[in-house]
């Protein structure tokens, strides 16, 4: 391998372009070698967009060429455990979009494959990378606030996704809670012991009739002692809110939304300013970038990834356990579900 | 009765001073006429500080007093239900510190005479007078965020009590989360229909001993659906922090600290700015003074007060269900405990 | 004298209510012993109010009431010389609302005759007691900042005064900025050298034609070399805009204006709060009070006054500088006025 | 000229090599063809780093490359004019770095002759192309703070330039404040009138022994009748402070500074932040990625550029009229100057 990694692209959706973008005008030292897409004028569009020089059959065909080094799996949820798999047989490095799968048992065969072909895996928690997360971590480990006590997540989406969307996505605690699950995780460094939801149709009955809720508030406690609470809804009509704060024994750390704008407007009414930067695309685009970057560093500089398959394992186990808890209407222990 | 209410104060003490204060320097409507203490000194202070004409002998001198409109009980929890009694018997109105008692049956007798009585009672729930949650339920009940869905309340000591007040105070979640289970019905305009605690002994072993523990987050659901979380700590090192936020169908609402200034220092290794306000004293001042204006404004001018024995009634039994789900590590609904 | 400070309130109108109901209600070591007002109905009004027990028939008669300690000097500017003559000739302590006078030697020969007499003296200079302004001069006499080098002033009101006031009030660098050149001295613990004036009339064509501008920003350069901006507004539409910053050679410090609440409310527009504070009424009323009681401190406890004649005269002079300054278009030093 | 632009570049020091990484990755419509620098070394390591495949032996030989359809020019000052020249006479289109030239005929000189050639030019002013900036010129435009009255610039760096920088640079008022002299005429869309400076050494005499000064405060007339300042410090020890506000007769706007998080700790002593971005690196990175993509579009969309030669040359009359106004202590029409 050069110190330029070689990068096969496995889906030319939405987020696949978000990595596209940042491979190509972002990260010195990978490039995009081919780009595989089902629908070939998307696998077109990428490749043009962004100057792949190989548009793929399938993502077979990315398996076999021997010039590329790693992979990113961007497709439906659906096909993940089956890329990887093929993936970790080629000898590629994989970096997935999350979830794994949304069952345990697939999710846990694709982890097995892919750990015993010693490549490198890293799955798509992007929020690790944010600068303000980042930083709330680093307090904690660095003893700022001493020992956490209590831990609150907000994560409200501006608005909620085609109810087609919801039918597949395996639900709101596996497709939108799971970066939750993981950020109390990366946040609290300690596994999540036991999970109490309330939670309900409060924004759209059609998502209630899809068979989901589209509000919760879920009550963690923690393997090491921490408190903790998820707050997600589905709509927050001022846009994305992704807030979180920790209590600790010598202080406490609170993040403040993200704003496209630092300016603030006094006028004969109110005090205001432009709403937060909408959604992730805008939001999360500086930890899209910085989780590819890693990704890449791990590979060249023969690294562990930084999230790696226990985390998506993990985060799935909870909001399986989130399920279950808004489904018996009781607190239930994660290890039940193991 | 004049334009000029004559008011009894009973009990001396810390909180009894805050109202004597109130009073002489605040209230132009009303008076203090007497003042009674089981301690004649701390009698004698409050009258000699605040010009009170009459120490009286014991609270009944006050009741038998024709001259006396009013009284405010401030005097230890387990005589606010006698003393509460003897004033409705006498036909005073009543302001009284939270809570009546520290259980059902006591809290139930007490309010009966009261109410039998037909004098006003206002129950010491100073917090709904704060300008910052006044302007959250005003922003909810004008429909400023739509429909409430979610509601999140931090309420955290700066440090804890005495252990000796800890024995006796009937716990964290009817000494302390009182207040808290009261903002959260004040700010929903809803019943608490169930609570699930998370807590533990956090920040001092003693308390632990005593029997209580010092910190929890309480996951509440209102019998008008919405979901809300109640922190609370014993001990934030930073000081007292009091903030709440609500999420609703038209957009959110979220209160912030108190700070003693609004100076921000930017030096050569952080921005900083001072703590907020230490603690009740100084950060419920205002609200103090409001709920002793109301009060006196309430007889004055024969309004319903703002703040009545079902409140204080409905807050026992949140704490009572509270204790329960902490002691059976279930979710308790607050029906269980009629 | 006990240690029951009288105090003879002389002018009955807005700020003298301001300081009636400071000392009726905030100040347990100082009570009002007469008033006196050239509108009897006024000086009744206020008596009334605030329990006053006399009413004098004018201010002789509360000079030559021997009960009388202190007076508090509330009536137009164009008296405030004669009535601290007459209350120096009495042997009272004298309070002064700003300014002593609108010409230099008839506040050289008050303050001379003040002087002489040996009572204490203080100007109402109310801001220097706020505790944003107080903390600013803290952080630098603590030396947080290091050596200040840039001082910003903005102090904006919410709406022009009546024209009338306009008319006779000495004008804005007499009756508005009156505060600020106080400030900047009080903040840079140093005289100002020379000021230059840039202004108009932006606000309203009246203030014009009544000969005054409504709209200034002045740089001003210190005797200690530090370099400042006063910036002033008759109309801040978003209300009372009163704020600070400080650059210093270790840091620099930053005061934001007060606001009724902290509520923050997200809707679908906009982040918005409420406007703050919206005069001086409400804005400074923690600073009027503590003016009083470090005057009536000053008194009891024999200690100098906080803000003396000097402050006053140098304040005037300044805003007489600045007069020239712009009448002549060129930057002109204090010294010129001497 | 395709729809992918030829960019040649010269000089190859720090802000080149900013503009060459935006050309690089995130520029999706222009490429780097050629780069030049009298330092081979530095020539070849952007060549390397960005992927250009040129290197050319002087800028002459970008101009004389008759596939490059546009040059930045990234040259210490004093070479800029005669670049500009060689350009316009090759017919490329400019982006040259701030400022023209020094002087006045020098840079009324070269804006002839680039005016002449009817190429493109663009003069570096990053800053217009700031969101916060951007948003305040908005409100401006759109009238949401209605006519502009006055305007405050604070702009200030963290540290010192080199002495050896300071004694070519031109002086503070051409190197430094001419981003604010731009700034002020971007902002109000008037021509800046008059000055009056007030300033001197306080950083480090080191400064002064070198001819400038390194702190003022400047007073602005504009055309228009606004009135405004620009604060300068060589040295703010907790950042780079670049901030502004604008008063106008229907609200104000003000920007704050852009901080790496949102992080807030509250400890026991005070509640803090980071400090905000260090220097224009970080703090400006969009902006002059921005700038670039303009200049781009300029060019293969046939568009006026956003920041022209008058703007270039108006920004340096402007600092010329401050340097003559500081050294003869006097308002300065920057008429004089002409």
């Amino acid at each position: 391998m050069t110190n330029l990694l070689q990068i096969g692209l496995i889906g030319a959706g939405r987020i696949g372009q978000v990595h596209a973008s940042t491979i190509a005008y972002r990260i010195s030292n990978a490039q995009l070698a081919a780009v595989a897409d089902p629908i070939p004028s998307a696998a077109q569009a990428v490749a043009a967009k962004f100057r792949v020089p190989t548009i793929a059959a399938n993502y077979q065909a990315i398996m076999d060429d021997p010039q590329i080094d790693a992979i990113l799996i961007c497709t439906p949820t659906d096909t993940h455990a089956e890329i990887m798999k093929a993936a970790a047989r080629a000898g590629k490095h994989i970096f997935c979009e999350k979830p794994v799968a949304l069952n345990l048992p697939a999710t846990d065969d694709a982890l097995q494959v892919v750990d015993r072909a010693g490549v490198k895996f890293q799955i798509g928690f992007n929020r690790r990378f944010d600068a303000n997360y980042a930083r709330v971590r680093r307090a904690i480990v660095n003893g700022e606030i001493g020992t956490p006590q209590i831990l609150h997540i907000i994560s409200r989406d501006p608005a909620p996704p085609p109810i087609a969307y919801v039918k597949t996505s395996g639900g709101i605690f596996l497709d939108m809670t799971i970066h939750d699950w993981d950020m109390a995780r990366f946040l609290s460094g300690s596994e999540i012991d036991e999970v109490y939801v309330q939670g309900g149709v409060m924004v759209d009955p059609a998502i209630g009739e899809a068979g989901d809720i589209d509000t919760h508030v879920t009550l963690l406690r923690f393997a090491n002692g921490i408190i903790g609470t998820i707050d997600n809804s589905r709509q927050a009509v001022y846009g994305y809110d992704q807030r979180v704060e920790v209590l600790g024994s010598k202080g406490a750390i609170q993040t403040e939304n993200n704003y496209p704008n630092s300016s603030v407007v006094s006028g004969a009414d109110a005090v205001r300013r432009d709403l937060p930067l909408n959604f992730f695309m805008e939001r999360y685009m500086d930890a899209y970038a910085a989780e590819i970057a890693a990704f890449v560093d791990a590979i060249l500089n023969d690294k562990p990834t930084l999230v790696n398959g226990h985390d998506g394992r993990m985060a799935l186990l909870v909001g399986l356990a989130a399920q279950k808890s808004y489904r018996e209407g009781r607190p239930v222990k994660v290890a039940e579900l193991q």
